[in-house]
């Protein structure tokens, strides 16, 4: 694993857990981890139980007894480390966003083909999409129990941002988080949207907002006079994403994403309203999936709550009985006993480096429609 | 209509509304508002629509131009005018509870049977059956889509006397009130069992409890030294009570009503559990009905959301589109609407007096298991 | 009351009720209500209780004895009945929305201006301003409750056009309803948001789509074969309306009104995140109100959900008992009982003309915005 | 640890999870799974990474290695292993419920006396107050911010026994399982409302209820013509309890624990009222803590939905960012935490086996009254 920041806490929990209660067809086993401080690096590898830990991972990547390579670093390193790791022959697991540029993703999508035709596999880190509320979701329009989509609303809400005294961090740094809101949260809605209808955004209208465009620098000391003098800096990445999306049926999406909706803290919402029903899910309440069934009698219709926790769920059967709940971290293992199974078996798994190339042309298509006063601009797929 | 209370506005509303939205086979017309004060009354009858004002109910009674008699006067007046009413030849509407005492109560029911023997009808106002999402819940069951009631959970919570400086009003003395919590609101919450799952309550065992037990009387005085004095008098009715219920079938049913549930205001809830499904209504949402059907697949399983405002429910025609609510006053239309139509078609309109009367005796067997440690005892039906 | 339809219904509950519950300083009289149909408004002035029925609209409003003209009829003919009854002296209420052009919409509050300087009133009938959440969340802004407003969110879903094979009415017909979605719900969206801010959409980018494009016409014959042909018509007018605003202070505001969101009624929706807190609102839970108070410690934060059904809740007073519900209708007799009040006190009723104008041109510069590939249009405000 | 059931799953995750994401003071080793049957506890030692397995806990007992006994075992066992343990000088964690019967659970709290004198340390896993909702509501009762406890309603409800034709295991029998929802699932309800409100259950009223009297017996033949024929046997537990508790300051609670509330599957709900506010929990939501504060404004209070993700809430330090949601088997991390660092600081964990042997006699103290008639049975504590 490259990388040890909040992501490689959890995906160190998905590697643990996964063989504890999925029947994996290989068994993983966590060797290395890698980061710059070497220090730091060391006591991550302890906490989380990894055997060894190491500071260049280009020596790692070297290594014959390595199989996989699991990237959770910011994503300007994701290109770099993904494409060596593709060409020594180490599959590849790589957290979202794919890369910061559409470039640097249609490198790694070119790395990955090349691969595959090795039997070599890459998979990027969409971890929502095996939240069990989510698959069932996917399974259920799949199986046209809603019938055609006819709309979709989804948005990523957030409030950490609020205080405007918050301090300007590299989250509000073009130059090294590539963007705000959009990148860090609207991907996942994006994502989200894309794997539970089966279709893709196809062209977008949109804007990006900065709402507070002044923050307070980090570590900044203290006046003459003993009177407390903060320095300020500018916030150059959106707080708040808002656009449209027409999918590849022609059906319109609307999406939005923030880090300035007060009270809401974990807010990926996706409601499609579908021909014959709709699906409703919150991840703030992981374990539960909104359906409308309109096919039933007028009288009977409403919104179900389904709990997503019966042993026939999609990834319920090795868990707890039913009405246990699971939690965020849970879609880690799911990930990892789903990625173990395709390499075992030899299959592509999903989301592929393709999706992920996707996800970033359509993040780069708001950007432009922005700074073209909403003009409708096509994501290129 | 004899009195002019909270009710009276409430009925005053009925008898307004109902004409213009139902198709009625009589016209009803708001003659008189009968009260002990003569001015008071006669606000009142201006204030409500009422074309004349009296004093003396007797008088009104012997009125050949009098063809219905709306009661809600306090409790320990019900008998006297219901019967006195009925004996005359007038329908009567009896505001719940139907009396304070059992005995009471039979006597009404024996003036309602010989008054029925001559076209004359009665009937108790538990409005809160008339609440559209509650009559659909009574039509689910009886067309057995719950299959065969397990057990019920039935709770009436409000907090109104939370605070313990509440001053000691009529409510809260068991002379005139009869009792507290129980008879007020726990009424409702037999009734509304009674009605939506056909059976009767044969048994009960419970407690009756006062939690504040002094409280300040009204407009007292002031000590000789100037400072405040505040004379203080005991509660002899209940908060709470907390009963459980044999209905017919076997099958056990547990209430609670209470004045001292902080934070609930006007939480009328019912959930009954079947062997098919379940029912679950709460009044604080009052347009909205719970049903979770077992018979579909075990993954699309859960509790709907049915709001209760499309055409085809009950009372719903005459009202709004679709996902326009109705609120409280609307069931005492529906309570005109339905009492006109059986004066008119010459049947029996529902409640009756005997329901009203069981419910009493319910009450009745509450208050006398727990003066006897809890006893299970026989509610005589 | 010129006009007999749903409105017309809901208006005169409106003057039948609010006597009976405000202390009015006018009494209203409800004498005549007008129809082109002679017999369709003579059964209506019965069933609702007006003295009269007229077929002719100029007639009534040259009446020395009608102080008020209560205008109920389609978009298209409300300027020239409003005008004409302004310049006759009358006072106005006019359903919204207030024109079904800009154009119109200015010829109606010149009549205004010009009214007022002779002491008559004119209103626009945005009710829903009238829920008592609403007003409450209102006063709540304006009290600083909230601080800046950071973004808001505004929806109005509903569902009722979900089924393809529903016929062409003429609320699909471009010529007769001037829009779709956008002006029939989205009106109120739009209202909403500046009633509660306080603040006005200047500049606008949009959508507007037809989700179905032909729908079967009414009252169409059978093939020559027996076998049922229909024949079908173009939608000429929004399904779904998609767009974003930037309010007066800055802050972006998005917009969604949809007859197409499955299984969502009457969902008219607003969520208002401030720099100190944050509001939400439902109207398919038209007693409650969210509210989110940052300024609470951190552990303690979360979305109250506020019953606002307490006597101190604005228009509560009059109404019943803590817990008790209002419904939808309520808006009507609260819409007349400040409407006489401002009549009688010599003071302009809100929302006014000028505000029924605003909202007619922001919808007016979403239809440009969206003609012209979604740029961003401004509202001339 | 004994046992490999269900709870041994749960166990071992938190073994294994906690010093992963809590800083210990000791770190716990894996050693020795324990069960009877050698190759089923082999392969549970192999799946869920213990080091060895054995099939006699005397021995493992008796190995100087072993330091801390884990029992997931059934009821019945829990006595002679724990007591045996202790005297051994091994710390106990003992699962929940202490005993089958209060002789055995007094004998085993005797044993904790005797080894907390020697700094010998046990725990019983009530791991319910554990979630960190259910602590935070805790603290904020014990910090007053509810006022005095006015009344309590507990309630554990499950449905998994709905199906008549569910076969009758050893759950269903009283000769194994002691008891059947009451033990199960009510204990939970007993030890949580205890737990938040820091007082006693001290006499009890109540009723046992087995709703389902018959079931198929597992396993069963054929008849002789080939047709099934289904052999039944008795259900010899409860379904249902129903049961109202006194609790140390007098106010009363009333508990409900069922295998029948049709569609619901995990609800342990408690709700307290206060004279200041109330406390609101619900497991299926258990992120979740609903507060109502009575102090605040009359127009403002209103539940409040705390999200319990908080940095600042129990236990959530070292978990994710605010808004992740955790799940059932955090608990277990939890529970480990605090038993490891209570040995390591030579404190008393809690819940301790006092608490354990005092839900034992509340649970005994339902059935002795639900034998009598629902009298009024005294807990002895």
């Amino acid at each position: 694993m490259i990388g040890y920041g909040f992501m490689g806490a959890a995906h160190s929990q998905g590697w643990r857990v996964a063989p504890r209660f999925f029947d994996l067809p290989l068994t993983p086993s966590m060797d290395v981890v890698v980061g710059r401080d070497a220090s730091g690096v060391a006591a991550a590898a302890r906490k989380w139980g990894w055997r060894e830990s190491a500071t260049d991972w280009r020596e790692i990547i070297s290594r014959d007894d390595i199989d996989l390579v699991d990237i959770v670093t910011p994503g300007d390193t994701h290109a770099e480390i993904a494409i060596a790791a593709l060409d020594a022959g180490k599959h590849v697991l790589c957290e979202k966003p794919l890369a910061n540029t559409v470039e640097e993703a249609e490198a790694m999508t070119d790395a990955a083909s090349r691969a595959a035709a090795r039997g070599v596999r890459s998979m990027v880190g969409f971890t929502y999409r095996r939240v069990p509320a989510a698959t069932f979701a996917r399974d259920l329009v799949a199986a046209g129990r809603i019938g055609d989509v006819r709309q979709v609303r989804a948005e990523y809400l957030q409030d950490w941002l609020m205080d405007a005294e918050a301090p300007l961090t590299w989250r509000m740094q073009k130059d090294r988080a590539g963007s705000g809101a959009l990148g860090d949260i609207g991907a996942h809605a994006v994502d989200l949207t894309e794997y539970i209808t089966g279709q893709r955004v196809e062209t977008v209208s949109g804007i990006l907002e900065t709402i507070v465009t002044e923050r307070p620098l980090l570590g900044e000391g203290v006046g003459l006079s003993g009177t407390a003098r903060q320095e300020r800096g500018a916030v150059t990445v959106d707080d708040l994403a808002l656009f449209t999306g027409r999918l590849s049926s022609g059906a319109l999406a609307s999406f939005e994403a923030t880090r300035f909706r007060t009270g809401r803290k974990n807010a990926l919402r996706i409601e499609i309203a579908g021909s014959l029903g709709a699906i409703s899910f919150d991840l703030e309440s992981l374990n539960e999936l909104g359906f409308y069934d309109s096919t039933l009698p007028e009288t009977e219709q409403g919104f179900r709550r389904i709990l997503v926790t019966e042993h026939d769920h999609p990834y319920l059967a090795p868990w707890w009985p039913t009405g246990h709940m699971l939690g965020y971290e849970h879609g880690f293992s799911h990930q990892v006993a789903d990625l173990v199974t395709a390499i075992a078996s030899g299959t592509q798994p999903e989301p592929s480096f393709d999706d992920g190339l996707h996800v970033q042309r359509v993040l780069d298509a708001v950007e432009r429609s922005s700074n073209d006063g909403s003009a409708w601009t096509p994501t290129g797929s």
